[in-house]
C-alpha cells in the first residue's frame, strides 16, 4: 500500500506527464492561466481518492493516472470560473487568474480547462472508457447545477420559503459531494471493481463530501482560528446561507428568528459581537449541535459503506486514513 | 436527397428532442439562458453539414442527429462567451445573455452548454463513439485557441510584427473554419465513410469555412448593405484587423503604410470620408482583389475536393448547393 503522500506525488507526475504535451503549442496567452491554476497547488484530494479507489483492485494505477488529471483539470476550472462569479481576489494564497490577467482570460483559460479533462479522460484505458465517460458526463452537470443552486441561495432572502435545510444540503451535495464521489466510483471502474462496489465507493464518498462540507460550516462559525486557518466568523459577517443559518431557521420561534434577521443584517453591532451573539444564537437553539451530529451521521455512514465494502481489510487504510484526516480537523 | 431546408429542419426537430430530457429537471436559472440561446435561431450551419456529410454514405439519418445536435450546442457556447468577451449587446436581433441576465449567469449557462455538448455526443453510434470523441476533443480546444489568437491579434497594433496574413489565416482557421470541417468529418465517420474520405470532406470544409470568412471581410468594406445586412464599413471604423488590413500592410510601402494607419487612427475624419479613403486605399493598392482572388481559391478547393469524392453524384447536390449559396452572396 501507498501513503497518502505517494498517491499525491502520483498525481502531481501525471501532472507533469499529461498537461505540457495538450498545452505546450498552443497560445501562451491561454495556458499559461491553465499552468498557473494547476501549479498553484491544492490538496489534490479528488484525484488521490480516484488512485486509492483504483488501488483496491489494481496494483497498475498507471492506466489510471489520465483519469485522474482529468478529475483534477476539472475541478480546477471549477474554482477559476467560480472565482471570476465570486469576484475572489485570493485563491491558494494567490492573486485569482481574473485578478493577475483579466476576467476574459479567466473565462476562456476556464473553458479549454473543461476541454482539456475530456481530452485526458480519453486517454484512459478503452475499456472502461463508456462507463468513465458517462459518469464524467453527468458529474460535470452537477456540478454546474450546483454552482446555480448556490447563487440561487445567495441571491435569496434569508425568509424566502426556498432558503431551507433540503434545499442547501441539495445544494453542497451537488457542488461539492458528487465530484468526489465521482472521482471515487471512477477510481474504481478502472480498477475492474463490479457496479456494485463501484456504486459503494460512490456513497462512500458522496457521505464523505457532506460530511466535510458540513464541518466546515461548523468551524467556520465555531472553530479555533490556529488550525482553521481563517479567521472564525467570515459566514456570519458576510451573512452567507450555511447549515447554521437554515437550521435555525428549522428551529427557531418567529421571536428567536427575527431576533437572528436583525443581527445579522444590523450596521451597527460591531463585528466581534455581532459574530458572538450569533454564535450564542446558534447554541442555545440548538443549531451548533445539530450540524455537529448530522456530520459525525455522514462520517459514520461514510465509515460503514467502506467498513462493509468486500475488499481486503489492509487496502482500506489509505481511504481510512483520509476519512479520519478530514474528521479529526476537530470540534 | 433531402432540401437544405429539410435538413434544417432535422436539425430543429433534434434540438427538440434531445435538449429538454437534459435540461427540464434543472435549475431553471441555469438552463433557461441556455434555451433561449439555442431558440434564437440561427443557420444551424454545422449540423446542417454534419448531416449532409452522414447522408452521402447513409440513409439513416436518426443515429447521427445527436452528434449534429452537439456541435450545435457546442457552436452556441463559443457565441455566449464571445459575446461576454466582447461585450456585444445584440445577437441574432436579441439581447445577448449577459446582457439580459448577467455576466456571471452567462460564463456558467456557457459552461454546462460545453458539458451538455459530450453529453448529447455520448449518445452517438458505439461504434463510432471514440472516432467521434477524438475528433470533437480535438476540434474543441482549436476553437478556444482560435478565439485566443483572436484576442491577442485585437490587442495587438497594427505595427506589430505578429500581425501579419499568416497569423490572421491561422486565427480564422481555428476560430471558424475547423468547426465546419469537424462537423463534415464527424458526419462522414458515423456514416460509415473510411478515414480517407472522412478527411476530404474535412478539407472540403475547411476550404469553405476560410472562403467564406475572407468573403465576409471583403462584403464588410465593399458589400451592398441591402444584402450583407449590416452597415459596411464597420470593421474600418473599429480599426479591426482583417485580411484587408493584414494584406495591405503586406502589398504597401511605408509611405502607403504611414497613410493608412493615419487614415485608420484619425479622430478627425468623418466616419463616411474614413470609409470611402480606405477603400480608395484597399482597391489602389490591390488588397481589395487579392481578397476576391484568395476566397476564390479556396471556394475552388473546396469545390474540387467535393467534385473528387468518390460517392454517389447525385449525391453531393447538397453540399453544392451549400457551396453556391455562400459563394454566390456576391462581389
Amino acid at each position: 500500500m501507498l501513503s497518502v503522500k505517494e498517491y499525491i506525488q502520483l498525481v502531481e507526475g501525471g501532472l507533469k506527464k499529461y498537461i505540457p504535451d495538450e498545452v505546450n503549442n498552443g497560445p501562451a496567452n491561454l495556458y499559461n492561466p491553465v499552468l498557473y491554476t494547476l501549479e498553484s497547488g491544492g490538496k489534490r484530494i479528488r484525484a488521490t481518492l480516484l488512485l486509492m479507489a483504483a488501488n483496491l483492485f489494481t496494483d497498475d494505477l498507471g492506466k489510471v493516472i489520465p483519469a485522474s488529471v482529468a478529475i483534477e483539470v476539472f475541478h480546477n476550472f471549477t474554482l477559476l470560473h467560480d472565482d471570476i462569479m465570486d469576484n475572489a481576489d485570493i485563491r491558494r494564497g494567490k492573486a485569482t487568474v481574473h485578478k493577475k490577467w483579466d476576467a476574459n482570460t479567466a473565462i476562456l483559460s476556464g473553458d479549454a480547462m473543461i476541454i482539456l479533462a475530456w481530452k485526458l479522460l480519453s486517454k484512459s484505458d478503452q475499456t472502461y472508457l463508456k462507463e468513465t465517460l458517462s459518469e464524467f458526463n453527468k458529474v460535470a452537470i452537477e456540478v454546474c447545477e450546483g454552482q446555480q443552486l448556490d447563487i440561487d441561495l445567495e441571491k435569496a432572502y434569508l425568509d424566502d420559503d426556498d432558503v431551507n435545510v433540503e434545499n442547501y444540503l441539495e445544494m453542497i451535495r451537488l457542488k461539492t459531494s458528487v465530484l468526489l464521489a465521482s472521482a471515487l466510483k471512477i477510481g474504481a471502474i478502472q480498477g475492474g471493481a463490479n457496479a456494485e462496489i463501484a456504486e459503494s465507493l460512490y456513497e462512500f464518498g458522496q457521505n464523505l463530501g457532506l460530511a466535510f462540507q458540513l464541518q466546515d460550516d461548523y468551524l467556520d462559525s465555531f472553530g479555533d482560528q490556529k488550525t482553521f486557518g481563517k479567521k472564525i466568523g467570515g459566514d456570519i459577517i458576510e451573512g452567507k446561507k450555511t447549515f447554521l443559518t437554515t437550521k435555525t431557521k428549522e428551529m427557531a420561534d418567529s421571536l428567536v428568528w427575527n431576533d437572528f434577521l436583525n443581527i445579522i443584517s444590523s450596521n451597527s453591532i460591531p463585528e466581534d459581537e455581532k459574530i458572538s451573539k450569533v454564535q450564542d444564537l446558534y447554541t442555545n437553539i440548538g443549531a451548533k449541535e445539530a450540524t455537529v451530529q448530522l456530520a459525525e451521521e455522514y462520517f459514520s455512514k461514510a465509515s460503514a459503506v467502506l467498513e462493509a465494502l468486500p475488499v481486503d481489510e489492509k487496502n482500506k487504510n489509505s481511504l481510512r486514513e483520509i476519512l479520519l484526516m478530514l474528521n479529526k480537523r476537530e470540534y
